[in-house]
């Protein structure tokens, strides 16, 4: 801190950055609200589900890791087990990251897997992986009272979704229903299964991540899997590919950002495993105002720091804000995940 | 094309990239509705509107241009005109890009402004620069005629939105609405004032680019002024800062990208100028269904290519996809923009 800071009657007429130095008074942000949670509030991520995926370094040299959560029962299960399979089996190991499209994808897989401009052979699977059929993609489903105990409800006309009747939080992830079946939404960094046209040819060698606004009408036809919980930047901000689709050309080959290994995190020495947590979201109830209404203050409705988090994501009032939107889509309340004991 | 081909039975167990090079037969994609628009359906982009920032050239010697389409009448036009008054005053030329927070916004403005870290001294801003009030931001007003004329109108229940009573398309811009003001949405590439606390803080010397989901909750909060048309990938893909709300700290201050210049394309020389046109969205009418239901197969409702086109991005039937979704938010049906005369 080398310069005092600017009084806001100085600042008038200049231009600022969204960042600002002198923050007034005011309701709590959403992530104040994050920050004052209590520790039993937070749920540790089972190492089983934790994947570790090691980028050749970057040009500085720095270390690049990203760490992926696979997605629990009874969400995509036969690919969450194949892609288990595939880092057991050390497939993954010197694959690449081959496609980033802009406000799209970031996708990874074998370079030389259907790739009518590459000389080399495709790398075999190994035995054993699952053929999903069109079904699995549609029907994940879970019961009424899973619904009704895990979610975070919201009255009628609030949360509104374009892309299903309605929208909600189960045990950490965001997921859309019609209320017989549920499934996983592609909001910003979730991960899902490429495939060709057939919808049994995706296996999980292939996967992608979001790096755009949500591209919500491939719910239900590409297969969520899990979301990277540490590292998207290493992702998000990799050359875009000028191929079809964002791929890298052949020209472009020495863009593919080699990837060393992909090893499941209990399958780590117990000092090298990653640790995160993710805020319960499974046992408060919220409510979303509809545009345009005064916020509801009903308490009961607030019972937990998710709900109060999510509430605010949707209502701001700290100090920066003059217009609250009175609600959010899914994908605008990322559920917060951390780095657990530190 | 070095490989042939793999058969579709081949690929079955497979991994495969969402791309694909076998397509089906199948209803038509967005893109290839685009693709097929009669020509006066494109209209030119007016040179006064257009802005070229021209960054420093990447590490590989590459150059790095990036075009933005400024908002026409009757949208921020205070900002709008302020920005071009920083750009004819040469303000622009030597600044940076001084914060990247990923899934969120790429801002650039001048390091040294409201930065406590910095040793340096403020630009000075050219003089005649205008002071937007708080009612800047709400009262964007739009004749309801207007609104009958030119938006794309779709039936109630459909295109809902969380954060305003109506959303549609103006003039070539997502918009949303209360009936009686309108105002631009916070999609992918649109381009806003960064500002302080108070809201007369913002003069459009400090810019930003959304590069995540859109952060609608910043609607009426944040002036947007205009979007990118060409050359998004030069900011998304930037490395991200890990400074506090992803500004670059004093240590990282090497990974600041300078700003060479920025020009209003109308001043350039005739053969220098980018041209572009958008297509229009001005004429037709379309209707977006309710999750869940049937497609509406009403011709009277897909008068032009981008009424076809945006009803095909929210009911995608080209042969990928096995659940159209029904539906799709104003973020996802980004208006088509090319370069004019190529």
């Amino acid at each position: 801190m080398t310069k005092h800071l600017i009084s806001l009657a100085a600042m008038l007429a200049l231009a600022a950055p969204l960042a600002a130095q002198e923050e007034p008074q005011g309701a709590p942000s959403p992530n104040e609200i994050v920050a004052k949670a209590d520790a039993k509030e937070w749920i540790a991520i089972p190492a089983e589900d934790l994947l570790v995926m090691t980028l050749a370094p970057a040009a500085d040299g720095s270390a690049r890791k990203v760490v992926i959560q696979l997605m629990p029962a009874p969400f995509s299960q036969g690919w969450v087990e194949n892609i288990r399979t595939l880092a057991r089996a050390k497939w993954y190991d010197s694959i690449a990251v081959n496609r980033v499209q802009d406000n799209y994808v970031v996708q990874w897989g074998d370079p030389n897997y259907d790739n009518p401009e590459s000389e080399g052979a495709a790398k075999p699977l190994p035995d054993g992986l699952k053929v999903m059929d069109e079904s699995a993609y549609v029907e994940q489903q879970v019961s009424k009272a899973d619904i009704d105990r895990y979610a975070i409800m919201h009255p009628p006309g609030s949360m509104q979704d374009n892309y299903a009747p309605t929208t909600y939080f189960d045990r950490g992830w965001p997921l859309a229903s019609d209320l017989e079946n549920a499934w996983p939404v592609h909001c910003y960094g979730m991960v899902g299964v490429g495939r060709n046209y057939s919808p049994d040819t995706g296996s999980g060698a292939e996967l992608y991540t979001v790096i755009g606004h949500a591209p919500r009408h491939l719910d239900r036809n590409i297969a969520l899997v899990g979301r990277i919980v540490e590292g998207m930047e290493h992702l998000s901000s990799l050359p875009r590919g000028t191929g079809a689709l964002g791929f890298y050309s052949e020209a472009e080959a020495g863009l593919r950002t080699p990837i060393l290994s992909v090893r499941v995190a209990a399958d780590l020495p117990e000092g090298e495993r990653p640790r995160f947590e993710y805020l319960d979201t499974g046992t408060g109830r919220f409510a979303v105002e509809k545009p345009g209404q005064a916020s509801r203050d009903d308490s009961a409705w607030f019972e937990t720091s998710f709900a109060r988090y999510a509430e605010a994501r949707a209502n701001r009032r700290d100090p920066f804000f003059i217009v609250p939107a009175g609600g959010a889509d899914i994908c605008n309340i990322p559920i917060p995940i951390r780095r657990a004991g530190e």
